[in-house]
């Protein structure tokens, strides 16, 4: 065991916050800064290393994006004017699948990097950045390179589809309805993918280096209870509607399953042990809430907007794209009272 | 003097070897070959590398884009092998301008690597690639990071048009009627850009890195030579006449020059000497000559295309959009006629 790591989880309860949204991520980010800030001061201190190499995989190509990078920036230019040192030369690596836009990344690099030198001071070192494209159940980095690996409400995503022996009858999910076989099948995957996961890791980071994961969990010990498959329940029905009203076939629907896990303390913590390469720090669960009409008029509008983002090319390639407008007109009218219920429990 | 160069140089002659054309690159870059070859190859005997870094500077985003890593890939298993070694890891990054097309290498590079691994066996290493966005006349890379520098045909642009302090009147390049004060910021301009690009290479690699760089050249030691000048020549030509035509103002024409030099192999030993980071392995200055017509019935047709596709975003930044279509059907017919009497030189 040679690697410490920080994981942080987040309750789902029916928010939407894994979704590309600009206010939800702020939100995520501000509230794991104390466990992110912890971890990448800790490593500076321990390592002192002449260049910090840092790896965001999931990065996603928004706002967001370059959020993580200034907030790990600031905090080790803090610990090195407090011990007196040099700033050191900073390399991050953005990582996403291939389709990811890094295009646009790239091009806003240039004044993201102007106005983090204006925040921090013309004494901070070179900042070099590049992108990384591949999954990352897969290997992505050179052999002991990278002393920080950060992640950010991606690690709930499967590899794959689960191989499911038996149909999931009606569901796109794991659902109370699901045959045990189904929920066994969703576990199984995400076991292997998760074990992939921090194996390629530990090869990839250096001795001591560090992990901040943050993904969708559940507190739930039950993988089906209603807390972490609401929200894909809610367009479950959707779909349904349109099989009954002859638009969507029956069989398509009952073959299209959603490849996400969201895991409980409990699971990480079995995985993490058995996988045996990393030591937890801290491992936590923290419920957000999000009112979604705090930054739309009609909130359903949004709640149905980001999951359209991550829905729809997966559903387009089931169902092709003629349906979409349709599902997701029929997501929003149903999502509605949805995001009221879930904004009152706060 | 820490680090060990391969420089090689093509002459240009009135070639068009420097636009994107596949052909011209593929044919250069089997011209490059045994100079490439020798180089990572004494390279990864000298250091055998447990991961072997290795970046290529203007990577553009076409089918050649790959073909470097596939040589030097062969070029290392074949020595591997020799030396019955383990296949190392192979880190390749992709570095060009942020604007361009990195989506599209990261797209193809899954194929690509299942191809190499069909043709290189099973026993290839892990292959890792990143992009990395910036100028190569700035710090791409962190301290110590690379083993392999490889540039194709991007060397011979400048970061800027120089600062001229006399009009470049009727001309948009060096050319035998500019003032000498022109000639003098050309090369001032080329001598500071090329010797900020040795020194931040010299700080990425490791020692005992090395480069090969390939770029246009001269033979003439007059950089205002029509041997070099020629291609810019005609393209002036057609914009000057787009000037009599009352289609283009004329004081946009004399304040639009291209930011490009072609040095002798002289001016470059010179350089490389004072910089004082790089010993000189081999420069070498090749013509090569393209025969248009051999890969399209109407030759100029071609040539005008490759020119437009390097000329045309500094023309429109200059001109406006409008007039691109006009400009280029001027030069086509201008070099139709310079390109067979080139093509008869063979």
């Amino acid at each position: 065991m040679k690697v410490v790591e920080v994981l942080h989880m987040n309750g789902g309860n029916g928010d939407v916050s894994y979704a590309n949204n600009s206010l939800v991520q702020r939100k995520v980010i501000l509230m794991t800064k104390p466990i992110t800030e912890e971890a990448i001061s800790d490593l500076y201190c321990s390592l002192l290393p002449e260049t910090l190499c840092i790896a965001d995989l999931g990065c996603s190509s928004g706002a967001n994006t370059f959020l993580v990078v200034s907030e790990l920036v600031k905090v080790v230019e803090k610990e090195r004017k407090k011990h007196k040192l040099q700033s050191p030369e900073f390399y991050f690596r953005f990582n996403d699948l291939p389709g990811n836009d890094f295009n646009v990344i790239f091009q806003s690099l240039g004044e993201f990097e102007q106005d983090l030198r204006n925040q921090t001071g013309e004494e901070l070192g070179p900042c070099f950045f590049s992108g990384v494209p591949g999954s990352f159940y897969t290997r992505l980095f050179p052999s002991k390179s990278l002393h920080f690996v950060h992640s950010s409400y991606s690690l709930m995503w499967l590899s794959q589809v689960p191989n499911l022996i038996e149909k999931n009858k009606g569901n796109i999910y794991m659902s109370s309805t699901s045959p045990p076989s189904v929920i066994k099948a969703y576990y199984k995957q995400y076991g292997k993918d998760f074990t992939n996961f921090l194996k390629y890791r530990s090869e990839e980071l250096m001795k001591g280096g560090k992990m901040v994961l943050t993904f969708l969990g559940r507190e739930n010990e039950d993988p089906s209870s209603k807390e972490c498959c609401y929200i894909w329940e809610l367009l479950s029905m959707a779909l349904n509607e349109l099989v009954v009203e002859g638009l969507i076939e029956e069989e398509k629907l009952d073959a299209f399953n959603i490849p996400q896990y969201t895991p409980s303390p409990a699971e990480v913590k079995y995985i993490v042990e058995k996988e045996n390469s990393f030591t937890i720090n801290r491992l936590e669960a923290t419920r957000i809430h999000w009112n979604a009409s705090n930054d739309h008029i009609n909130g359903g509008y949004n709640v149905s907007r980001c999951m359209r983002a991550v829905a729809e090319p997966l559903l387009v390639s089931q169902f092709g794209p003629k349906l979409m407008d349709l599902v997701f007109q029929k997501y929003e009218k149903i999502i509605i009272n949805a995001t009221v219920s879930l904004t009152k429990k706060k």
